[in-house]
């Protein structure tokens, strides 16, 4: 019998209670308005995760890698959500002709040249969507840019649509901030949309998405699809912008206290930046959480106490106010609550799954998939 | 044949001419002193890379499993440089009986009678080393505190000497102060080591080291090993101190141009955190590297560009002084040099190994090592 007592530390947690309400939390609301979700798999890169939240259904992935994976785990439908290096096409191709529809992305006519090229070569449709570019935040183009139609003119029949992600709404710390990044998100795909179709051209899919806005959103009139991916674990800096409460981040990492420098009141831990990642999103918030919220090991947090300093394969916890850090002996074993989700699953090879608060035992271990 | 142009982007690249001439500068440095290398490993986590620099010689390493990988590739004799927690003591008496060498750190007395009832139980010596604490970076005890002796004498027959580490050294900007920290370090060790032998304990073993002190040591008499990894690799962190030159940098990731946005004067990789991590350990020196520098594929630097920005797969390269950037086609490979060797090298579980710019062949593939 595995309990979280067990495992060498540090290892990753999921709490599958929590991940259970995340994911209900949102298949709801997106079956209120109406529009299918596309779950990005880039947080988790599980498939016992996808399989919980979304089985077989449509998803996002960040890596051909991730595709690959997810391919050979059945998902017949799979978006490549980042530019194609025309190099990665072979890839491509190689999971169409294995019946997986794998579409891909692109902003510029050179890709959208290559892309047309490799396909009339390989006599094969690979579709792609025009990235847009909704709030300056990344790649893509305006929607008004006369690229757009030229780029679509130049793909034809591997046209598929236009995608548009609301990086920005990262930033947005209100719930107007993110309803109206939501409805700028929206908009602008389906102006996108509506070029491209007045051009004479076909539009089949208009693609949306961020946890933020996915969450936000009230209207998704001509919207296709939403993706999202980190709400199924959330984090720190998701609680920080309103999106969730502390108490539904799904992901930690369990660490053991391995030393106390008293005058410097400071508990050292087992988990440094190897275990946390580097990712200090929370540091331009309102509250910066430093490396991360520290909880009980039954997921409990304990006031006050953050996770401050990390190197390698250390981690220092002390308090926010300066007032004594709790008595936390040597071997006791805390949860750290991360402030990036999808950083910090990346630092990690599985996860140990736990049932909320109730249940300290390890039910299960689930693989994650890494590499490109 | 493959060359630096026929990977998938983005990956992990090796200058072996660098590393080599990095690993002949401290071998040659330490030989003056008289004093022997125990290598790091926790940098590459790759055991040809330790043939290569240190074959079969005594090594450090931040992790259990690292000890048990290179246990595995034939290291005798191995440092477990992080405070013992009592729980992971199975897995070192498992290596201690296949023969190696084993090594543990402590600081607390907690740890020492863990320890001691431990071996007792085994029947086995756990050597341990106390971590002496030389400049309120992390653990140790000072090494006035009477807790030393205390701890020596509760260690008994396990006790194999002393060890510190400078870490407030990467925080040293000029020659003296670099100077400063190396002598503080061997000072701090050998009065650690003169307060043991005085209480009639013995103390074969005064382990310092770091980067920046290794480089920086003119004297170290009453040292008998001095701990260091990083420079293996060297970084822009290392170079910014000025242990290093940015030239002398082996560690890099190739990554592709996917795309522009002219308007804000940006070119967008498929390098984003994911493949140089969330390192930003220049942003408090005085040059900010971003998320690292960019060097072409061979190697050469391309001026003025710096990755500024990064999310999961995206890199943003621009310009430090808003100048155009260059003109980088799609599909242009380039390769970044990362702040932070140790965190950007376990981001990638292997790498591309390549002998300066005179040859752009990869001449070997290494893998890298990972997981607690």
């Amino acid at each position: 019998m595995t309990t979280l007592d067990t495992p060498g530390t540090p290892f990753a947690v999921v709490d599958a209670d929590r991940l259970d309400r995340n994911a209900s939390r949102l298949r709801d609301h997106l079956r209120g308005l109406g529009v299918p979700l596309r779950l990005h798999v880039k947080t988790s890169k599980c498939v016992e995760v996808a399989e919980r939240v979304h089985a077989g259904g449509p998803i996002t992935v960040s890596t051909l890698a991730e595709a690959e994976h997810f391919a050979d785990a059945g998902y017949p439908d799979i978006l490549y959500a980042v530019g194609i290096d025309p190099h990665k096409l072979p890839r491509v191709a190689a999971l169409l002709r294995r019946g997986v529809t794998l579409t891909v992305l692109l902003d510029t006519l050179v890709q959208a040249e290559a892309l047309t090229r490799f396909a009339r070569e390989q006599d094969l449709r690979v579709p792609a969507l025009v990235e847009i570019d909704c709030d300056g935040h990344r790649g893509g183009v305006v929607s008004t840019d006369p690229a757009l139609v030229e780029i679509g003119r130049v793909l034809g029949g591997n046209l598929a649509g236009v995608l548009t992600h609301a990086g920005e709404s990262y930033f947005a710390y209100t719930p107007e901030a993110l309803r109206q990044a939501a409805r700028n998100e929206r908009d602008t795909a389906v102006a996108a949309a509506t070029t491209l179709r007045d051009a004479g051209l076909p539009c089949p899919v208009v693609s949306v998405g961020s946890t933020p806005t996915a969450h936000a959103a009230t209207d998704l009139t001509g919207v296709t699809e939403v993706r999202a991916g980190n709400y199924v674990f959330f984090d720190l800096v998701m609680a920080g912008i309103g999106v969730c409460d502390v108490d539904d981040l799904a992901l930690s990492v369990a660490v053991t206290v391995i030393g106390h420098q008293r005058d410097r009141n400071w508990v050292i831990t087992d988990g440094g930046w190897m275990a946390t990642s580097r990712d200090r999103g929370t540091q331009a918030q309102a509250v910066d959480q430093g490396y991360g919220l520290v909880a009980d090991l039954r997921g409990d947090l304990i006031p006050d106490l953050v996770m401050t300093g990390a190197s390698q394969e250390h981690g220092i916890l002390s308090t926010r106010d300066g007032r004594p850090v709790p008595e936390l002996p040597i071997g006791t074993r805390l949860r750290i609550l991360p402030n990036h989700a999808c950083a910090t699953a990346a630092q990690h090879d599985r996860y140990h799954v736990v049932r909320g608060t109730a249940h300290p035992l390890v039910e299960a271990t689930w693989s994650r998939h890494r590499g490109w």
